[in-house]
């Protein structure tokens, strides 16, 4: 059995945890009502299932290629970008002037969520032109929308994000690569830049780079950076691809996982590029579309966790291996471990993929009231989000291998790529670590109003819910009470203290918010009580030991030598 | 950096956590003074360090193949065996008689763990030979002794370990493959064995197989299942490799880690062996070794994990990104996420490497006095050491990855490897689940003496260090109280609520055991209190959750619907 889009479960979401309604009701959302939604979700569905979940295992045997400095697809990618471009799946929430179909960020989430279910490698393409696509839309000038918007969303052209240098990752500031102006109102940009996902490849005929670098007058530091889109071929007169642009793919990435995506690095020699924004102003043009970025990344494992949870529920389904206590069931799923290990899978799938969509409707909302407290939310929501979405991700497909006993570790078995191709999720898009630091820092840096609001809004609900659900309502309200006390110590430690618990205290919200979603969805489906008891009975009590570690400071931490110190 | 077995870890242990001086004091052990176990781990680190860690590379990149029916070694693989076997090192624990060291299993278990963090796929090979010379030693008729065991010690022949079918894997009971009597003595084995481990290969001169199959008398089940020795080449008048027997290897499985480490399909036609043991006790000469072998995997999840903590740690210590808080670190390990990533793997490793050593001395304790109660003890530490050392290796490895960033998932790095090679520790020798149901079934199934025997020995330390460390010897007198009311629980439930629960409850079991044994290193020397107040302010509270579910029961777990059922 394939990979199916779990569709019914993003329309039980939007129906009973996230409250789409709201966003549906706006004006700026007023044609995707439910109806809308349904329909866009069973056709993107129907696409990923039947035509990129077959791709998932020949990207992985047959991976993209550098032949003669051009990067060869894996067989059949082609086809498949082209599918999902002639759906208009690329421009899925793209503003409707330059032909996008202006779909609330909920929705093209969960269309991400399945497409990278179906096939990570592939999705990677276009989820970096709709990064591209945003950024232009909100800082590009009107000559570049009208000229490479209508491309992008098309999916005619491609888009990448060239940020990493070798000696710069997460140290964006490091960069190197420079930018002359060149008296024509563009700029010869020069540099190197690692890890530029889809960076070359023969499935469009251009591809638009958004390149980070420096003005000769640009300071050190994040500061002095500025954004720059360089296409491989310049467009002509009639905005047809022309002369090749000074862009070499020099590699290829010998990666883990997603091998049918080409990872590249790239060489720019003056390669002919134009400003995105305002001279020096690239990081802000970049953290424009960071929170959506890394939100995608969420779904990303989510859709990973989907596709391991499917295929490991099968497999438990079918597989016989002795006598199980469970009456009737002669297959493993009948055995208790077999059973806590899908229960656990089921769970932690459910609860990422509710934080996510939650910050996605937290989003639509920001943008269709600009009301501050919704943007406030989404913030604080999208590192959660993407670290608890992509360590779900990897613990699922981890999981998922172990179901599968030692056919687990056989590749024709499908199940250890999952483990490979949602690695790295963890780390691009800002390490989890930087995802920790960001919500223990930044995203707490309102004295805690968002965070406070939130956990408000989680008692408010646990307490209308105790009369009918007090197993259920009562932990809940206490996790959230421990997450208000583990906040509140957060708020009132420095940043290095904060930093040093910054992962147990993004891990124990994460698990809060679940528990919330998990109480949300047993009140509304009777069906849905039996998973819910079980993620709050045995999987939020985590959070205890995890939010109590709010305190604790970093001095202990420094304290201990790290193994590689060698005085 | 490469990697260096950690030799003086292990020499701290044996001084200050394993007791070891009790195990030296024992007559059987006279040769095995601690002048003697530091020379013999310094001269097995040596091999380690120099000679197998520059195969790890090599054996991912040019796996083991099959060519015309032979399995076709990675490169330098049979240059390393050959120092393993000329150094003595397959028959370190082996009695002396046919040329073995003799040496406990302390010390055999610490050089196998070197051994596998340096190139686990190779030291798969040896390991093999391990278990095969245990089981001939207890259960090998004298001739089979004589003329296999020597050439097994010497390494000259090397051996596996053939129990799996497609349709029998943890269900071993279900095997088909079939053994009939030829009538001379020997006996005519005819089936298809899968997941072999070494099942053939270049690098000696013969290969012996044990292999589980029916006799025609034989009664379905596992209690009709025998043991019989067969070799590749059967050996002429001399001992020598003659004529080859009807062994075929059909094909190797392509696995997500360990290429180096050829894993084959084998198919027996009617090829001679000989009976091992009485007949239809297969499964008791089987359980004999099963302890040592799956403690074995233990110290491969915890040398992986060694393996894997040296490679962050010097990357951690050059790699330079961003400003750090710590005063004078201009290196990423002053960046207090990076530094909590660091101290959770080195205080896992810590753990995990004294749980599964103390266990190794209970098995030394028992076999020089017979007393029942260190058997007991080594029991019930097995599954924990299994189960908790595999998965400390892979959550070592996988934070690793971590450390490394987007470096970490290209594989040149080798941080990747480690995560791939490691997963099947905790699937095969007993996958973890089954570890968990041993625990808390069989391994409770005295009334929980030996566990409580234990926690009196954790409590009865940490009562007297409560003085001295109020701060570490508190919390983990207090686990062990917790650790005792779940045994409780447990034994009160009935088996099939004991397995619902018993993963968390082994988890929570070693947490107790790793806090204790930190308590012991912390008081011992004052350079590891710091690890050990990390462990015990922010690792060990873990246990508290997990343990709390040992009461729970199945009812709710089989309420849980599974992905896969259908009905």
């Amino acid at each position: 059995m394939g990979f199916r889009a779990p569709v019914s479960e993003y329309l039980f979401l939007l129906d009973h945890v996230l409250g789409y309604d709201r966003v549906a009701a706006q004006p700026r959302f007023a044609e995707a009502g439910r109806d809308t939604a349904a329909a866009v979700l069973e056709e993107a569905g129907r696409l990923a299932s039947e035509v990129l979940a077959p791709l998932q295992r020949p990207g992985d045997l047959t991976p993209a290629r550098l032949q003669d400095g051009q990067v060869v697809t894996s067989p059949g990618f082609a086809g498949g970008y082209r599918a999902i471009a002639e759906g208009g799946w690329v421009g899925i929430a793209a503003g409707t002037e330059a032909g996008g179909m202006g779909l609330p960020v909920s929705l093209s989430m969960a269309v991400g969520e399945m497409m990278a279910g179906a096939c990570l490698s592939l999705q990677l393409c276009p989820l970096l032109s709709q990064g591209q696509i945003e950024a232009l839309e909100h800082h590009g000038s009107e000559a570049l929308k009208a000229l490479y918007l209508p491309r992008l969303v098309s999916g005619e052209w491609t888009g990448t994000m060239c940020l990493t240098e070798p000696q710069a990752g997460s140290d964006v500031g490091a960069l190197t690569t420079r930018a002359e102006p060149a008296g024509d109102g563009s700029h010869r940009i020069t540099g190197q830049k690692i890890y530029i996902t889809w960076g070359d490849h023969d499935m469009a005929e251009n591809i638009c780079h958004l390149v980070l670098a420096r003005l000769p007058d640009g300071g050190p530091g994040t500061k002095g950076i500025s954004l720059f889109l360089v296409p491989k071929f310049l467009p002509d007169a009639d905005g047809a691809p022309g002369a090749a642009n000074a862009v070499t793919t020099v590699s290829l990435e010998h990666k883990l996982g997603l091998h049918g995506s080409p990872t590249a690095v790239l060489q720019f020699e003056a390669a002919q590029g134009w400003l995105v924004g305002a001279p020096h102003k690239g990081m802000a043009a970049m953290f424009t579309m960071m929170n959506n970025a890394r939100l995608g990344v969420a779904m990303q494992g989510v859709g990973i966790a989907e596709a391991a949870l499917q295929a490991a529920g099968a497999y438990a389904a079918e597989r016989r291996q002795g006598e199980t206590p469970e009456p009737g069931e002669s297959a493993i799923q009948g055995h208790a471990d077999l059973r806590r290990m899908l229960a656990e899978m089921q769970a932690d799938t459910f609860a990422a993929r509710a934080i996510a969509l939650s910050c996605a409707v937290a989003i639509d909302m920001a943008r269709a009231t600009g009301d501050a407290a919704w943007a406030a939310r989404a913030a604080l929501l999208t590192p959660v989000a993407k670290s608890f979405g992509t360590e779900t991700g990897m613990r699922v497909a981890e999981t998922g291998v172990q179901v599968h006993g030692g056919m687990g570790v056989i590749e024709e078995t499908g199940a250890a790529q999952f483990c490979r191709d949602v690695r790295v999720t963890a780390i691009y898009e800002g390490t989890n670590g930087i995802q920790a630091m960001d919500l223990a820092g930044r995203k707490l840096g309102d004295g805690g109003k968002a965070a406070f609001g939130l956990i408000d809004e989680i008692q408010d609900a646990a307490g209308s819910l105790r009369g009918r659900h007090p197993d259920l309502a009562g932990p809940v309200w206490d996790a959230a009470e421990g997450l208000r006390e583990a906040t509140e110590r957060m708020l009132a430690a420095g940043l290095t203290d904060r930093f040093a618990v910054a992962a147990p205290y993004l891990r124990g919200f994460a698990r809060v918010l679940g528990g919330w979603h998990h109480l949300q969805a047993g009140a509304a489906e009777e069906a849905r009580l039996p998973l819910a008891r079980f993620y709050i009975r045995r999987m939020l009590p985590e959070a205890g030991p995890l939010l109590a570690q709010a305190g604790l400071g970093a001095a202990d931490l420094y304290a201990v030598r790290p193994p590689g110190r060698t005085v």
